[in-house]
């Protein structure tokens, strides 16, 4: 079964807007074994609405549509949609309940606008919005499914896991697609190249793709293949990255099962002390708590992050981390000595077995011929041991930090391990 | 001049990488005249990709392709776009230099994959890459440009602004289109939708389109319309937002001038400070270093922003920030009484104008009946005072961990412009 995923929304073509709707349910359907074979985006204007829709029926078996559906005069996917297949606009009862029952919980009237949300194209099969008042629409026409959703995230989020997934799942025969993910980080993906080219070739003969996805620090290799032997693409997949290992066994820090949470690097890192029982506190300057956020981003992190402090500033790095005034004077803030003394005194406060510390240049001001805008130095510190390493990234101030954060990560990680 | 954003690369119809490259294209050519009509994700396949191309001659003048231009096997846009063209491969030695000197200033070897970076399709116009190895490429068949680019998007972006940006501005006659946009934070879509019902009835009229652009804890309200006389279409947008300020006030706090950076509430409310030349810090529980991470991805913010404590644990809300023992047995962490310490205490160790604190239960465990997932204690604090407020937010954590900042932030703005 082929799929085309389209978005409605001036807000997107104008680029107000980035289209993370489509990446989610695209991923939601693959999972599944529907093939996602295109995606659109179209503006909030009828016509263009119902060629998105004429188009996407030629390839497509089925057409997962978002955005258009609020109770604002800008949206006008359901009356369009309406059109599209010939069909009135009916009140229904059992939706007209739920969106009144939403207002009244929150103590707030339910207005004509809101009332009109219960309006649905006659023969439309409703799926239910437990998390806002647009309810979802799926109508056929020629044996093409489209599935129309509300462009709020969780709203449609909340409808594909609660009624589309599962009625697709129940209601079609399906084959299987398989992806798996090589995670490494310190190396570019042209390098990578060179090191597996001969385990490249031989993936087609296999009917494996083989992608390159890089993002700042990280490459991710990522094989695909699909079949209706479940156990067989399987067994050819992994049988084939653990002939890939081997030849990039460095930088390899994890991998990615497909529809399973993206294991970052700081999910893995966070996993490995949890599972030793270890705790870890930071001290970060130029990444501002972009760090500690990574860390605390991940459910149940306080087993593991004890805290953080952002000394933003010399007098801050003193008086909370006990670095000595003299080693601003005689190496500056942005030095091994400064990154070791934050490293080891943030251990000791948050009383943890490994700490990280971070100072550095993120710019896009502040750089000098010695420590220009991208210049890092990082540390990692246990009861045994202290390193400090410095890095030179790019000019970007946001791309800088990311890039920090990820390598600071990864030196981690191979601390802990060593350890 | 209507342009298409062709996005090449399964990673995307697979949904393992969202496409910010199409909403950057999209922003860059809304802002110099250029109406994006479509935009189309295919697969990285030279049937997918020639029908793509096909499909967007169609209807645009102009198409911006992007993906599939890196160094190796999977990516095959250059060969195709070849083909769509009868264009044979040829090299280009400017480019070859290029590519070389970028590894050789890395001190790395140019291998063969590399210097094949260097082969275009003849007669193409070549965009030099700065910041990586695979150069753009513009070509023109049947008055349509074709404008292909990486997809990496600090490369993709270099090439735009470096050259394709430039070109289009200086050998095309393009008319004006105008955006603004009303930052609201506090107020639901439909209310809003109500208050102002009547002046948006008038909005058509002038040849205005209105969209509500919901976002976690705050809704933006973009007016919109084009026209060849650039005064006087901003005339009429700045018109009719004088009319609907008053009539939401207390939900406003600042504008989108399109095309420049988002002004986000941190933004606001940090430039607020920085005229006052006041300070801030934060200590953050749940939201565990995120809210500092806005204020720290501000270029510029150490003026404005002393420091930060992550007070992840009892111990540390103790120890670091003097919370007294007697609070957490009385009151508990999550409680109005341990936010004001915070608050009072971290402002006096970073010795700012203002702090702001946090403590809640960010999810998904934690709860309790009295405490659900998503009750949040905020505090901000003056050398004159110390107010706090509570909050409900929702079940998921990365959401909560995004509207409690947002909240935050919203809060200490109200209590800055009073004091």
């Amino acid at each position: 079964m082929k799929a085309e995923i389209l978005t409605i929304g001036d807000e997107i073509l104008i680029g107000q807007v980035t289209n993370t709707n489509a990446v989610w349910i695209a991923q939601q359907l693959n999972l599944i074994g529907i093939k996602v074979v295109h995606m659109a985006t179209v503006s909030d204007d009828a016509n263009e609405i119902l060629k998105g829709l004429e188009n996407a029926a030629k390839s497509a078996d089925m057409v997962l549509i978002t955005g258009g559906l609020g109770p604002t005069k800008d949206d006008i996917t359901k009356k369009t949609f309406a059109q599209f297949f010939n069909a009135e606009l009916v009140l229904d009862e059992a939706i007209l309940v739920d969106v009144s029952s939403f207002f009244i919980k929150r103590g707030r009237e339910v207005s004509q606008l809101n009332k009109d949300q219960a309006l649905i194209p006659k023969g439309c099969r409703v799926l239910r919005n437990k998390s806002g008042t647009a309810p979802g629409m799926w109508m056929q026409k020629n044996n093409v499914h489209f599935i129309s959703l509300p462009g709020v995230p969780y709203e449609m989020k909340g409808i594909m896991t609660d009624e589309v997934l599962p009625a697709i799942k129940a209601e079609f025969k399906l084959p299987h697609i398989y992806h798996k993910t090589v995670l490494t980080q310190g190396i570019g993906e042209s390098v990578i190249a060179e090191l597996i080219e001969k385990w490249e070739d031989g993936l087609a003969a296999k009917n494996i793709k083989l992608a390159y996805l890089p993002q700042p620090g990280l490459v991710r290799l990522r094989l695909s293949t699909s079949g209706d032997d479940e156990k067989k693409i399987k067994e050819d997949v992994d049988d084939e990255i653990e002939k890939l290992i081997p030849l990039i066994q460095d930088y390899v820090f994890g991998f990615e099962n497909y529809g399973e949470e993206m294991p970052t690097i700081e999910k893995v890192t966070s996993d490995l002390l949890k599972e030793r029982k270890q705790t870890l506190s930071i001290a970060e300057s130029c990444t501002g708590g972009y760090l500690s956020s990574l860390f605390t981003a991940i459910a149940g992190s306080s087993e593991v992050f004890k805290g953080g402090i952002v000394p933003y500033s010399n007098e801050a790095k003193h008086e909370l981390l006990n670095v000595d005034n003299a080693i601003f004077e005689k190496y500056g803030a942005v030095s091994k000595e400064c990154v070791i003394d934050l490293a080891e005194n943030v251990r000791k406060k948050f009383n943890s077995d490994f700490s990280i510390s971070i100072s550095g240049v993120a710019g896009p001001s502040g750089g000098t011929p010695d420590k220009p805008v991208g210049f890092v130095w990082i540390a990692v510190s246990s009861k045994e041991k202290t390193l400090a390493k410095s890095f030179q990234f790019g000019d970007h101030r946001q791309r800088n930090i990311v890039m920090t954060a990820n390598a600071a990560v990864s030196f981690l990680r191979k601390f802990v391990l060593k350890n």
